[in-house]
This record gives structure tokens, C-alpha cells and sequence, in this order.
């Protein structure tokens, strides 16, 4: 799809310029992320009425006293309307070797640098469009009986994207006591937020007397609940035994996770729910089933042979983790195609039981992951030689706004753009490093260990340039370091833009 | 050493209990850290007042709806006198094995419950004897003609702690200019501040003008610093070449590392400095020289060589990086060691030039990472069964305290503690997992990858008993993830411990 023009949507915040050679830095900072705390009622209403984005002017850079919404519409829409992705390397045609060049993904190079004017960076863009078309995809995963899709708002808890979700019609998956007040904050009512944890609230009864649907992840939980909550509905989380990805490694399935009721210890968690009268209404599988269909029957097979074992169960909650591409050689989960056997499978179900079972599912990277652009400055350029040295690019972000690469050697696009607002036209291989004193703070890791450095081929740049950081919707502003964020680099902002 | 007795001392912060099923977390919350921001001087001055202690009183386990200076110090001083480090299990003699029971580093098992008991858990317990010990020995590092040892901030911001060390003498390494702000705000001088950084910030000429000491870093660096200052006094921070660790790795010296000058553009610096007729004061290197005396030796005179390049140069410093050990079997650099044929180089550069070369140091783990313990709470304990699975205990903590298990595979000691405050008679093996929704929150990575899970040997604990995290004093509290501080688990507290 191309877009022509792009507006961002923000409320108008005053930044004040900071007097020379005074003792503080020269920024106006209003981050309602950073500095808010959900344990504060209060605090979370403001933070849910201001978050459409967070704006600290740079005035070395943009020299504005105060942002005004006229100036800024008139100086975004007066973007021409130049063609997307246009770097001016041509993505390679073998896109499975990983050597191809990326491309922005929805920002043009004018654009980007249109952001950086307005805004400074690092800026987390949002792309309005992309989120919504995103949330309508998942909204129509082949369902039999019914859907409902949750938003695994721990990917991006910004109340700004909770609104965008909520208006859109999606329910919320919490991963702990606080999300839900945060949810709630934003708009969304508690019977719509479902709640599985690793740590089972303190305060969970508050909860659920307003309305919140709760998934009991271990017998714990269960019997906590149950003393609470005698005779009432609830969901069951299990651990299937399956999960993706290798044995002895984190996962979220299989024997090696701790998320979920143990499949073998069913007749546990059966007798507990005789035992408080308990009603279980839901069953709650997350296996990370990423993109092969093949993988999706499998789980849901097993997800369904659970369900077969409370008759009461009404719904079937498949959880999250559908892989998505963010480098141009890697593929992305297609709903309608994994979605399709699952349908069927209920289908089966209801013949075999008379169970018309409802549906949910839990996107977090699949609704955000490809919708945000983080707009970033080259700030230092520097070498280690020609005898097993490399060119690095030193960035005014790092693992203060995206951590994935440093914890998980992930690897996102890194897009060129010059200073003037255009691709590069020559190609050069980068280490691409942030700016924090810390040697893990790395952007180009080897794609298996976070902590191997490994040159990438980009865009010439050279110090003052821009470089976009693609794929940063999920698990980057929402778990992001904090070295030092609230210290040494407490200075990224976030911003919509509605691509017209 | 033994100590008796502890008190907390602490400012007494009013703590609200929140009315049932009300819309918020039944928490007070408190944590000028976690809130605050450099960016508002105002806000950084009521940080530096308050953060003697932070505290989010959780009532639903003490009860209390104001925490009184009185009562706190009533019931700390309580504690019975008991031994140290008690642990029922001895430490294996052959402790470079790594399968040694780990040992409280400087609580007892009954303080640990008092701190839970007062403040809830996780709580950052921090050892002032310790930190002032630490900073005793960096003080006594062996010197020819004179020493400064400034505190690498980064390490951990904290207010409460910079305070600390500097009514101890220290001087500070500021690793961005925002940190330059926190540490003026916490009560240093500009003068005593030296400034070392990955990102130059736009506004140093006003931290210049104050009287911040700057190391350039980059030739970028030095050219910002040569036009704005021509003819003033600079420091320079070389890559010479080597580094500790492995090639191809991240590191803070050698051709993998972007730190510093890389030692080959020396004539291009001297050529800035000779066009903006600096005057090079310092030579600055970081080269992470470990606990190895031979390594200090071949990176001091490294280091010297560049100091021979500049006549002008009184002080070198030779940053931080030495090796403490967390885990039993790993070895800590002794200063006095390492540091005996680094002041022979000083006096045999003196011989050789006539100059006598002031000494600057940087330590920061070396001064807090076994100053500091984490009291948390075993929440939760599942099983994935006898096939290949494990035991799984669940923190109320996870990397939004600690990132460095996740993020470096790193060895934290993890040391049981019963709920009634003794140690446990049993072993068992177990896996630690933190409390996020998130795969790679692992406290028991193994040793050498982050994604893999390992078992480990502590003390049987159940379900409310204690679990504390030791050497958690450096790059914790100032690194851990905001997954999702800031919103899913927003509660962790500080307190001080004075053993006496």
C-alpha cells in the first residue's frame, strides 16, 4: 500500500529551551512512560490522556521554544509525496541469504528526517495505519464459533496503543496485577482483560470482583483462587509439553518453561477444582506455534485434548507468539493459512463433543512488531584499523530504546538516510553500536550470540546522518534497559504517524 | 569481619494503604529511580534528598499504614546477634569446582527475613560497611605520585550512593552528560567530575565551563571539543590495541571495540590538537585488565607509550574493569597486587621523562557488587516432571532487578532462606525464574549462554520462603529491564544496612 502524505497526531506540549551554560540539560523532557508509575492512580490518568506522544524538543537541534499543532501539521504535511522504501539499493532477489539490503518499512527517507526536524531523536514512530491493519488481520483468524483477540500488552503497555487496540475492538491479555490497572487506565473494562501470570497478584480478589478473567498458570494460583473465589469460573493455563524451539532452552512450552500447569499434573488440578467447586470455563495454551500450519494443528490438537478434559470449558485461548519477519529474509506468520486448521480442528470438536468452543488468541509482536520506526542520529563514527577492525556507526539510541539485539541477538533492519533527507547511494559495512558505555550495547550482533559483534551492509553514512531502526514495536520501548535510561540517555521521545 | 547488629537508617516515608477492591495495586509507591528524571534539576534535588531510602510498603504483608523512623529501628535492632553467612551447607573446599552451596555475602538468614518483614520483597539491601570498605581499598591503590579514584557512576546512579562515596573522598567517571547533572545534584563539584562518554552531549560546553573534566573519545569528540575550547586543557581516551576477553567479541579494548581512539589515528589526533592548540592534560584507557598482575603490567606500559606521545601530560588514568568475584569460585582482583607493578612503571616513566604522573582509577563492580543482596521471595514453584524437566522456583523479582543473568549468562549467588529466617538443612536443585512473561527472565542461565537453563544447588525452599540474590550491587538496580518496571512489576524498594 502507498501512502502520500503523513500527519502525525499529537497534543501540542510546551518544551522549554533550556538557558546556555545553565545546570541542566538542554531538553524539555515529558515521557509519561518513563515517569509514571501505574501504582498511582492519579498519575495513570494523565499519563492516559497525554501519551498520543511524548515530545522533548531538542533545541540544539530544532531551536523551538514551544511546539505548536498548527506549525507541526504545516511542517509535516508540507512532506512531498515521494514513493515508500525507496533506498536506493534494490532489495536482493535472494532474500533468504540474509544479505540483502533493508529498507524502511513505512517512513521515506524525507520523512525520517522530516521527524528528526520536528522531533529529534531517537523517536519511537508509530504507523497508525499499519497497528489498525495489523489488529484486522488478527481480528479475522479463521474462527468457527467466535473470536476474541487479545492484545499481549506487555509487548508495548503505551496507553497511547492500548487506545488504538481498544477502539479497534480488542480485548487485553495481562501478564501481571499492574497491566490490568494500566488496561483499565486506558479505557478498557475489566471483564475484558484476561490475566495470566508469572506472579499471581497479591490483589488479585479486587480484581476479579470488578470482573477479570483469570488464567490459573500453576496449582498455586489455582488454590489461591480457589479459597477466594469458591464455585467460580476460571481458566487453566497448561504447559502441553511442546513448545518452539530447542530442548534445554528458555521456551515457553515444553519441559524446559515454567509457564503453565504441567500437562502430567492434570489430576492435581483437577482435584483442586473439585475441590473449591471450581468452574473451568476456559483452557489457556501459549506454545509460541510460529509460522508452519503443520505446528499450529499439533498444539491445537493437544490444546483441544485438554479442553476435552473439563467439560465445561467454553473458550480455548491459543496465546501469542506468531513470528514475524522484521528482516527482509525472514517470513512472517500468515493467519489465514495457520488459522485454517484450527478452525477445522474446532469444528471436529464440536462433532465429537456438542461444544461450540470460542476462540481467543494473544498477538503482542504481531500487532506492533513491523509498525514502529525508531528515527536515530549518527553520532560518532569511528575505526579500529584495517587488521581485523571494523567502521562503527555510534548511534543516540542503543539498548535504552531496543534491547532485543544485546539480549537476544536479534536482528533488526537498519535503514541509511542522509542528513538531507535521501538514501545513500553507495553501500558500506557497519558495526552498529549505541550509546552507552557498556560493550554489550551492540545493534549488529552475530545472528546466534548477543555477544559477537557482525558487520552489516547498509547505506554509506557518515557523522550527523540518520539511521532508522525498523521492527522496534515490540519489546523495545517496553523493555528496553535502563542503563541509564532514567540517567544517562533519558531522552527518547514517541510519535504517531497517520500515513494518509 | 562480624558484625551484631544492623539498623536501617532511612527517612520515614508515609505509606498508604490502599482501601479493598479499590482500582490500584494495594502498594505506596516510592522510588525516586525509578521516577525521577535528570532532566528536571527540581525533581533531581528532592531525589537527592530523599533517596536515602526507598520504600513502597506492601500491606498486605506488613500491615502497616505509616512506617515510623522509631518503630523501623526497634524492630531491626531486635535481630538476634547470629553468625554470618550461615548457611547449613558448608562451602565445598574445592570451590573453583562452581558446584559449592552459595553463602549469604552479609545478611544473616534472620536479618533477611526482617528486611522482608519491614520493607516486602524484592527490597535492594545495601551493605554501608561494604561500599565504604571497597572504597577504603580503591583508595589505597598503589600510587607513585598521587591517586584520584573516581567512581564509574554507571555502575548505579543512585543518589543515596553517590553521596556515599563521595563523603569518602571519591571523584566521579560520568559515562553521559546526564550523569554529570545526577552526580552535581548529589553534591560533587564539576571539577571532580570526569566525563568519558560513547555520545558527546550537545550541551558540554556549559559542563566545560563549570569545570568538567572531559576525556575525548572519538576524533569527532576532540574536533567539538578543539572549536568550542581552542587552547584549553583535554584528556584522551585511547583504544591501545588490547583488550581482555576474546577476539571478535564485545569488549572495551581492542580492534572489536568501539571505546576510545583506536592507537593507530594517533598522528590524526595530534593533529586536531595541534589546530586547536590543545593542551593534553590525561590519557584515558579502559581496557577491562582483569585480576592478572601480568596483564595490569603490559596495559600499563601500553598506556605510558601513549602518555610519551604527549610531554604535556600529567595524569593517566587507567579506568576500570577489575574482576570481582560473585560466585564462590571465582576469584577478585586484589588491588594491592595488581597494582604493585603499575606504580614501578609510574616511577621507572619518571626516570625516564622527569615527570611524575598523577594516577586515576575507575572502578565501579569493584566497588558495589557484593555490597548489595536482594531480598525476594519465592512465589511460586512448578514442576515440569521427572522427563527432562525441572523444578522451578519463581522470584518476585526477575530481570527488572537483575538483567545480567539474561543478558551475560552471568553467575548471581542465589542463597536460601526459610520463611521463619534460618537456613534450610536440605539441598535441592532448582531452576530460577523471575517473575516477567518473558522466556529469558532466567536467574540460572548456564554459564556461558544466556538462553540456556541450568540447575542449581541452594537450600530446599517452598512456596513464601526467602530467596536472596547476592552480588547485585553493580549494573542491577542501574540495568535491569523495564519489562515492565515501570508497569507490570513496579515495586522493588532500596534500603540501607549499617552492620555494626
Amino acid at each position: 500500500m502507498l501512502h502520500h502524505l503523513f500527519a502525525i497526531n499529537r497534543t501540542p506540549i510546551a518544551a522549554t529551551r533550556a538557558a546556555p551554560h545553565t545546570p541542566r540539560p538542554p531538553v524539555a523532557f515529558l515521557d509519561p512512560l518513563a515517569t509514571s508509575s501505574i501504582a498511582n492512580p492519579a498519575e495513570m490518568s494523565a499519563v492516559a490522556a497525554s501519551l498520543v506522544v511524548s515530545v522533548r524538543a531538542a533545541p540544539a537541534r530544532s531551536g523551538a521554544a514551544k511546539i505548536s499543532q498548527t506549525r507541526a501539521t504545516r511542517v509535516v504535511r508540507a512532506i512531498p509525496p515521494t514513493g515508500r522504501g525507496a533506498s536506493v539499493v534494490p532489495n536482493a532477489a535472494s532474500s533468504d541469504t540474509g544479505t540483502a539490503i533493508e529498507q524502511l518499512q513505512f517512513l521515506t527517507p524525507n520523512e525520517a528526517k522530516a521527524v528528526r526536524d520536528e522531533f529529534g531523536t531517537p523517536t519511537y514512530v508509530y504507523d497508525l495505519n499499519r497497528l489498525e491493519e495489523q489488529a484486522s488481520k488478527a481480528l479475522n483468524f479463521p474462527n468457527a464459533f467466535g473470536l476474541t483477540v487479545r492484545y499481549a500488552m506487555k509487548a508495548s503497555p503505551n496507553a497511547a496503543i492500548l487506545k488504538v487496540f481498544r477502539k479497534k475492538g480488542l480485548n487485553i491479555d495481562a501478564s501481571s496485577g499492574y497491566e490490568v490497572y494500566r488496561a483499565v487506565k486506558a479505557g478498557f473494562e475489566y471483564e475484558n482483560i484476561s490475566l495470566s501470570t508469572q506472579e499471581f497478584p497479591s490483589f488479585f480478589a479486587a480484581l476479579v470482583e470488578k470482573g477479570l478473567k483469570i488464567n490459573a498458570c500453576s496449582l498455586s494460583q489455582l488454590e489461591q483462587f480457589g479459597k477466594a473465589f469458591p464455585g467460580k469460573e476460571i481458566g487453566l493455563r497448561f504447559n502441553p509439553g511442546l513448545g518452539s524451539g530447542g530442548t534445554g532452552k528458555t521456551n515457553v512450552g515444553g519441559p524446559s518453561s515454567s509457564f503453565g500447569i504441567w500437562h502430567e499434573l492434570l489430576p492435581e488440578a483437577k482435584a483442586l477444582c473439585e475441590k473449591y467447586e471450581l468452574n473451568v470455563v476456559r483452557i489457556h495454551t501459549h506454545i509460541g506455534s510460529g509460522s508452519d500450519p503443520a505446528v499450529w494443528t499439533k498444539t491445537s490438537g493437544m490444546s483441544l485434548t485438554l479442553c476435552k478434559e473439563f467439560p465445561s470449558v467454553k473458550t480455548l485461548n491459543l496465546g501469542g507468539g506468531y513470528k514475524v519477519g522484521r528482516m527482509a529474509y525472514e517470513k512472517s506468520t500468515d493467519l489465514q493459512i495457520v488459522g485454517a486448521p484450527v478452525k477445522e480442528l474446532f469444528e471436529q470438536y464440536k462433532k465429537d463433543t456438542g461444544t461450540e468452543l470460542h476462540l481467543e488468541i494473544e498477538p503482542g509482536t504481531f500487532l506492533l512488531a513491523n509498525s514502529c520506526s525508531i528515527v536515530s542520529t549518527v553520532q560518532d563514527k569511528v575505526t579500529t584499523g584495517t587488521d581485523g577492525g571494523h567502521t562503527f556507526l555510534k548511534l543516540d539510541a542503543g539498548m535504552t530504546e531496543v534491547l532485543r539485539p544485546s539480549l537476544y541477538a536479534a536482528q533488526h533492519p537498519l535503514v541509511a538516510v542522509s542528513a538531507k533527507g535521501t538514501s545513500p547511494t553507495t553501500t558500506e559495512k557497519y558495526v552498529v553500536v549505541g550509546h552507552c558505555c557498556e560493550s554489550g550495547d551492540l545493534m549488529t550482533p552475530g545472528p546466534d550470540d548477543a555477544e559477537s559483534i557482525a558487520e552489516r551492509t547498509m547505506g554509506a553514512l557518515e557523522i550527523g546522518d540518520i539511521l532508522v531502526v525498523e521492527g522496534a514495536g515490540a519489546y523495545c520501548a517496553g523493555m528496553s534497559s535502563k542503563n541509564c535510561a532514567y540517567c544517562a540517555f533519558p531522552k527518547f521521545r514517541h510519535c504517531w504517524a497517520r500515513l494518509l
